[in-house]
């Protein structure tokens, strides 16, 4: 099958189900902005994987990403779902303490902040802050379409999630040597 | 000639042919976008030519992408232009057969899919899926627009794009020994 | 203290002094902006700083980088401020002038240009073009927010950092022996 099939020249497209919609749609939006998350993980991951330098649990940090990408899956399939109809991949609680197990078990091992960082550093933990913002973009989106999803955990997933994009770029800095600066106004 | 003229400073500009709209106005929106699609693309051939790894046709891939950058100021061309004047440098049917035979082309040389793959891989094939995602997010932007471009080819190249932009994504893994991850939903 | 307090999870969050907006208000989606461009700008300072060559003042080169990292705080806190309260890191006319002076000892260095270039060249290069675009995404939300931030240099600093971060895109170019390709319409 072609990739290409032309039906979205005019400007609308389908949801799971098939219902015809605007691609300037709200959930089109978000589920094409987690697409745009999701992305910018992988290109993180792919600067880890492709890195010279190795670190033990390297490939168990990998693991983790490749985890959080594919949930993404489970948050755009609810977004582009329509509000009456069955969620095929559901966003289970699950899904979050997963994520608030890991930072934890990251932060630990991490020096407290009391104040802002500049977010740089690795490149890898510079894509980890660019995919964070990227998710808290995809997260306000998922407000505006807050009505049609009362009951799933989509926007307490995306919320954990950039909090734990921010810790794992933190992480990377100390497994690799990354310097982090804190923020200085003067 | 100073590349800072201070004329913007209170949030107007001008588009082609000297009109003044609020830098918030959907064509500013629109082709600001593309200029952000732009920018990634020309970043994933960044590490494209810079990467010690050669391969055959690595040049040829390369013109491919200044191709695309290249006709994306077509694209900007076309929604900077106000509705009423003529489009100095316009979209042609031509530009998105092109897309479409070199998408062909690629295609032939890939694995067929049957589910969705993760976007990863190598830094420059998951650079390729972030500007994908951001070619898609001008696309929605352009859609908001259309009536405006009614007769114009910007949806259909933009629509086309991202497909070319998957099947490059996953051409330049293949090519250089990326691994490509399907989903696995649980 | 942990990073993740749970209390953003029904779609609301706070602004400087406490106030409760929506996630999807227009100050967040304009200082969330900011973080976004910071992180690409922290993006490009990283392969900076991490890659072999070295040229006389990379060091002066990357301090730049976290100056601007840093003034985008107050620009931020400006955004994050309610109209009616006092702004605590306040955006001062000489944060302007300083990217004016930069943009002046740069452009020097440079070839004059008559036509627009493709964003490309070495990775650090495109990375601050995205910057820039990104950038520009920031100032357009910040027109859109204009009335409620009418004494402030805001605008007006978003606007010159996308010349400035232009003109240094082109100088790590020649610096370092990166291609400009200028744009060759047809
Ligand atoms: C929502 C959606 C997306 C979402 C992701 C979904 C999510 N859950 O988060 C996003 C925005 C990420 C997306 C992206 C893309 N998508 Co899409 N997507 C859909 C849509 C509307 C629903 C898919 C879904 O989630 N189904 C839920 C599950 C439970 O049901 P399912 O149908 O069994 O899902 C299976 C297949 O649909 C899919 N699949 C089967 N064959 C193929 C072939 C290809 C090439 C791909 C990518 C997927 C795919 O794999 C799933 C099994 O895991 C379908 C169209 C439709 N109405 O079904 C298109 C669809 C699957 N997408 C398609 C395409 C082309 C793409 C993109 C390549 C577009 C682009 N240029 O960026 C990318 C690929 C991204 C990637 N990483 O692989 C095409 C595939 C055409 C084909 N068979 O060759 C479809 C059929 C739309 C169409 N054109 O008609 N998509
Ligand atoms: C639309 C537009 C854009 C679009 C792209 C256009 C497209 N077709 O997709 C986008 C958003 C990408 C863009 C970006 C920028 N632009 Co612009 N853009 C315009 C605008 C409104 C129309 C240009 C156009 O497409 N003309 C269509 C062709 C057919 O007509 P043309 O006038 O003959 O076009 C020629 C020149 O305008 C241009 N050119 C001539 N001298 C210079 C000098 C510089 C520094 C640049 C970048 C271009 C440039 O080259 C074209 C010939 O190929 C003009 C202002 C105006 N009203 O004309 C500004 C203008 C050309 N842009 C300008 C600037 C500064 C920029 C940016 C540097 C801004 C930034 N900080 O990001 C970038 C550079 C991007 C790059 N890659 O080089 C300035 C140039 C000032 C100068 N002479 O030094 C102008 C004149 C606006 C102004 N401030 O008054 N721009
Ligand atoms: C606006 C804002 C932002 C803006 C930036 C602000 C700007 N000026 O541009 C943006 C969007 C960038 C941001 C991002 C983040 N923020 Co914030 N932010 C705020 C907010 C609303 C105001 C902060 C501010 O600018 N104050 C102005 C100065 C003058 O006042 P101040 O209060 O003395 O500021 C000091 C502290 O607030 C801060 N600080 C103190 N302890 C800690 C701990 C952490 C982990 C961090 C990141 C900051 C921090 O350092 C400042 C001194 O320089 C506060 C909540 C609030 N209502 O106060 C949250 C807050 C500081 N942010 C918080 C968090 C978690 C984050 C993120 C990690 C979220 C994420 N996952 O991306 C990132 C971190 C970014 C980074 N680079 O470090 C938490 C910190 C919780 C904690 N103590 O552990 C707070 C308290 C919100 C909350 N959850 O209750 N934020
Ligand atoms: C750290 C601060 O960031 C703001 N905040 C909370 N969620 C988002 C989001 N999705 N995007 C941008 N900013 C956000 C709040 O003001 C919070 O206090
Ligand atoms: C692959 C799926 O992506 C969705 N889709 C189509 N065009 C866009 C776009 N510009 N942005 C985001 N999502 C899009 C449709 O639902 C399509 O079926
Ligand atoms: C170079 C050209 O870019 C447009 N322009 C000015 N400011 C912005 C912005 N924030 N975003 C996108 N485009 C902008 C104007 O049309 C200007 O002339
Ligand atoms: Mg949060
Ligand atoms: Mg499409
Ligand atoms: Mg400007």
């Amino acid at each position: 099958m072609r990739i290409y099939t032309r039906s979205g020249d005019k400007g609308t497209t389908s949801l799971i189900y098939g219902e015809r919609v605007s691609k300037n749609d709200i959930r089109v939006e978000a589920y094409g902005t987690c697409d745009e998350a999701n992305s910018m993980i992988g290109f993180a991951a792919s600067l880890i994987t492709n890195d010279t330098v190795d670190w033990d649990d390297k490939e168990e940090f990998l693991q983790e990403l490749r985890r959080v990408q594919t949930v993404l899956f489970h948050v755009g399939s609810e977004m582009a779902t329509p509000t009456d109809k069955e969620v095929k991949w559901k966003l289970k609680k699950e899904h979050i303490d997963e994520l608030e197990e890991q930072i934890d078990r990251w932060d630990q091992q991490l020096p407290e902040l009391t104040n802002f960082i500049l977010p740089a550093g690795l490149p890898a933990s510079a894509a980890l802050h660019s995919a964070r913002t990227i998710v808290r973009r995809a997260e306000r989106i998922a407000v505006a379409l807050q009505e049609e999803l009362e009951t799933s955990f989509v926007i307490s997933y995306l919320n954990r999630l950039s909090d734990y994009l921010f810790v794992a770029a933190r992480f990377v800095n100390v497994k690799c040597g990354g310097e982090e600066f804190a923020l200085e106004i003067e």
